[in-house]
C-alpha cells in the first residue's frame, strides 16, 4: 500500500498522543498514519519524541506493537528473496560481549542448504556489531548494493551485509531520536526496531538470541523473557516462523572480544576447536535454524547436522567463499596471523588464588571500548586489532599471580585504563561455586517436542 | 543569578529526561540547568518534549514544583516595585465562561490600597481572557511597556497588561510546546507556568481562584482542590502569601458571556447592581485581597470595607481612571451603549415548562467561540460585539416558549450554530432541584479563623 493512502487525512498527531498518553490503545490506522507522516517529515521531532516517551510510560498492547512493527517494516523497501528456491532463515542477538556466533551461523545454515539473508549492525557502548568484526577481515565490503546482496546469496546461501537505505527508514529516523530522548529502553519499541529490520529482509522464519546477565542490555531474565515473548508473537502475526533463546551474557561468550581477536575465534569454531561455551550456543542456534528452514525434522537432528558440516570443513569452506565473494582477503581466513594485530599484549595478573566466582561482563566490554576496539559515540571509528583474551571464566580455578587475560592494545595508556577494568570486573572466591548459569536459560515460541 | 552560572559544564538533558522517566526525584540544579538551556536554545524541542510527557506521567515532588516555577520565573524579568508603598496584590484565575472579576477587583482593591499590578492572558477555546474583555472598551491599550506599567500603576493603584516578552520567556517557551505535544494537562506544569508568570510581577500576596465544574478545566473538585493545594505551597516556598478559593464554574459566572457584554456586567456590578452570584463572587475575593494585602483585619471586614467602596462609588471612580490611563475611551464606561454593539440579537426559548437543573457551561463558552467572541486558535482575531444573555440559570421556573437567553451576532450562520448548543445546553426538569452547588466550595492555604 502507499504510505499516502493510509494517512487519514484528518489525522492529528497531537490526538494520538493525547490518547496514549491517556493510557488508550492506538488504532493500527493511527499508528501507520503517524509512522508514514514521521517518515515524510509530515510531523517535527518534537511531537514524535512526546508519543515516544507516552509509548515507554504506558506501554503498548500486542496489536499496537504488531502494527508500529507492520508500519515500520512498510516505510521502505521489503526484499523480495521469492526466487531463491531454499527458505530464508535468519538470526539476530540482542546484543553482548564477544557474541561472533552471526559469523559461525550464516555459512554454517547455508552450508546445510538454508538461505541466510543477514543484515547487521555496528557495535556501540559495551557490545560489539557484526559489522565491526567482518571488517576486521582486510578488504571485505558490508556495503553491498541489494542487487549484489542477492547475487552472493545465490552463489553461496549467505551474505552478511550492513542496513541499506531502502530498509525501514522509519526505523532509523526514530531510533535516532529514541537516541538523544531517553526513549529507547522499551521493549515494544525495541521489539518494532528489530523485528521491523530483520522482516525487511524478506525472510521466512528467525532465530532470536535474546541475552541476560551483567553483559546484556536485559539484566534479569524476567525482563529478557519479556521482550522474546515480544518478538515471538509480533513475528508470529506477521506470519513468520519464529524462536526466541534467551541465553547467558553473564560473562563474555567465547574468549576473545575485540574484532579480529573475535574473527580468529570463528575460524577455530569452523575449525571444531575453539572454546565450549560458544560452540554449544553455535550448535544450539543453528540447529534451530535447520529445523525453521526446514532441512532438520527436529533441532537434534539440525544440531548433529551442523556438527557434522564442521567436522567435514563444508562449514568453514563456506565462510571462505563468502569473503570471497564480499571481497575480503581469504589468506587471512587461511592464515588468521594476516588478521590485524595490535603492536603490544600486556597481561593482567590474578590479584589472589581461589576460583573465579563471577566476571562483571558489562565491564569486561568497556575495556574493549576504552582500548578502541568499540565505539562511545556512533560517530567513533574502531581498531579491529585491539581487544581482550580471557584465560579464565567463571569456575575456574586460579593461582595468585597467574594471568586471567591478555590485553591486545596499541596505546599504553588505553592499556592501563583496561587494565584496572579487566581486574575489577573478575570477582574471585575461596571455594568453588556450586552454581553454574546455564548457557541457555529458555525456549521461547516454538513446541518444546520438536526440541 | 545568572542563567549561564546555574548550568553546570556536565548538564546532559538526556540525563534528566532519563531520571524524570525512571521516576526520580530532579535537584533544583538539573530542573534550573534544563530550562536555562532550553530558554537559550542550547537544547532542541524534541528533548524538552519528552521530559515534559516525563513529567505528565510520572509527576513532580513540592520541591521540583518549586524548583522549576522558580527556574522559569528567573528566565526573565522580575518587576520591582518596591518603589511602590503600598502592598502588591494580585488575582489569578484558572479560567472560566462569564468570569470577569478581574476587571471588578482590580479597581475595587485598589480603591481600598492595595496596589494590584495585573498581567492577564487572552480568551483560547471555550475561556473567555481578560485582555480580550478589556480589549472591548474602545481604544483601552493592553500593551503597555513597563515604565508606563509603574506609572499606571503609582497614580491609580492598578494596571491590567498583558504578559510582555521580558517576563518568564521560559513559559511562554514551554507554553507553545506543550500546546502541540499534549503536555498541558499536568497539574505541575500549570502550577509552574502560573506561578511563575503571577510571581515575576513582584507582587507580596496572591489570591487564585480556582474553577470546578463542566466549565472549568478540571472539572471534578479533586483535581481543583490537588493544582490549588500544589500552587498555595509553591507560592509559600517562595515566600508570598498566597490563598486559593475553589468556585463553582458549573454554569456561567453571570449572565453575559462575550467581550463587550461582559465589561457591561462589570460596570453594572461596580454600579452596585447586577447579578448576585457575581457579585458574591467578587467580594469574596476582594475580601481576601484586602485581608492578605494587609488593609483589612480579616476577610469578612475586607469584605465589608468592599461593599462599601462600591456603594460610594469610589470603586467605579477607580475604574473609569484606570481605563482613562490606560488610553481607553471613559465615555464608554458612563454609557456603556458606546460599547461595541451587535448588528442582531435572537432569543433562545424554552422547548419546555419546568425549572433550569443543569447548564453545561463549556457548550455556552464554545457558543460564544462560535459567534466569534473567542478563539479557537490563537491565531484568531475575536469579535468584541458577540456575545450571550443569560435569562436563566441553574433553579430558575421557565415556561414553555419563554426566552432562556439572547444571542447577539454578526453572522446569521454563526447565531443559527450558537442556538443549537445552547439550546442542547439547557437541562430542564419538572421540579425544582433541591441540591444547589456552592458558589465558593473550599478555601484552601490561610488558616480559616481569620475569614
Amino acid at each position: 500500500m502507499n504510505p499516502a493512502s493510509v494517512t487519514s487525512q484528518n489525522f492529528r498527531a497531537i490526538d494520538v498522543i493525547r490518547k496514549k498518553r491517556d493510557g488508550g490503545e492506538l488504532s493500527r490506522q493511527e499508528i501507520e498514519s503517524l509512522v508514514n507522516a514521521y517518515t515524510r517529515d509530515d510531523i517535527p521531532d518534537y511531537q514524535v519524541s512526546a508519543w515516544l516517551m507516552a509509548v515507554v510510560l504506558r506501554g503498548m498492547s500486542r496489536a499496537e506493537t504488531a502494527a508500529l512493527t507492520d508500519a515500520m517494516l512498510r516505510s521502505g523497501e521489503v526484499l523480495d528473496l521469492s526466487s531463491l528456491r531454499a527458505s530464508k532463515v535468519d538470526k539476530h542477538s540482542t546484543g553482548g560481549v564477544g557474541d561472533k556466533t552471526s559469523l559461525v551461523l550464516a555459512p554454517l545454515a547455508a552450508a546445510a542448504g538454508v538461505t541466510v539473508p543477514m543484515i547487521s549492525g555496528r557495535g556501540l557502548g559495551h557490545t560489539g556489531g557484526t559489522l565491526d568484526k567482518l571488517e576486521a577481515i582486510p578488504g571485505f565490503n558490508v556495503n553491498l548494493p541489494v542487487t549484489q546482496f542477492r547475487r552472493v546469496l545465490e552463489a553461496c546461501g549467505c551474505c552478511m551485509i550492513g542496513q541499506t537505505a531502502e530498509i525501514a527508514p522509519a526505523d532509523r529516523k526514530l531510533y535516532a531520536l529514541r537516541d538523544v530522548t531517553g526513549t529507547v529502553e522499551s521493549p515494544y519499541l525495541i521489539c518494532a526496531s528489530i523485528m521491523s529490520k530483520k522482516l525487511a529482509e524478506g525472510i521466512d522464519a528467525l532465530v532470536l538470541d535474546v541475552k541476560t546477565g551483567s553483559g546484556a542490555f536485559m539484566k534479569n531474565e524476567k525482563d529478557a523473557a519479556f521482550l522474546a515473548e515480544l518478538m515471538v508473537e509480533t513475528g508470529e502475526r506477521m506470519g513468520k516462523k519464529v524462536v526466541a533463546l534467551i541465553t547467558d551474557m553473564d560473562q563474555p561468550l567465547g574468549n576473545m572480544i575485540g574484532n579480529a581477536l573475535e574473527v580468529v575465534e570463528v575460524i577455530d569454531i569452523l575449525h571444531g576447536r575453539g572454546p565450549e561455551d560458544l560452540r554449544r550456543l553455535c550448535l544450539e542456534l543453528a540447529g534451530w535454524m535447520l529445523y525453521l528452514g526446514g532441512v532438520a525434522i527436529n533441532v537434534a537432528e539440525g544440531k548433529k547436522r551442523s556438527e557434522q558440516l564442521i567436522a567435514s570443513g563444508e562449514a568453514l569452506q563456506r565462510f571462505r567463499q563468502m569473503v570471497e565473494l564480499q571481497g575480503g582477503d581469504v589468506r587471512a581466513i587461511d592464515d588468521p596471523k594476516r588478521l590485524p594485530q595490535s603492536e603490544h599484549t600486556m597481561k593482567v595478573s590474578a590479584p589472589r588464588g581461589g576460583y573465579v566466582a563471577s566476571l562483571q561482563c558489562e565491564q569486561i566490554g568497556t575495556a574493549c571500548v576504552v582500548l578502541g576496539g568499540g565505539r562511545e559515540r556512533k560517530e567513533d571509528s574502531v581498531d579491529p586489532a585491539v581487544g581482550i583474551v580471557l584465560h579464565k571464566k567463571v569456575g575456574d580455578s586460579i593461582a595468585l599471580g597467574e594471568p586471567l587475560a591478555t590485553i591486545h592494545y596499541n596505546s599504553e595508556d588505553r592499556a592501563t585504563r583496561a587494565h584496572e577494568l579487566i581486574q575489577a570486573s573478575y570477582r574471585i572466591s575461596d571455594s568453588a561455586n556450586p552454581e553454574k548459569r546455564q548457557l541457555i536459560h529458555r525456549v521461547i515460541g516454538i513446541a518444546q517436542e520438536n526440541n
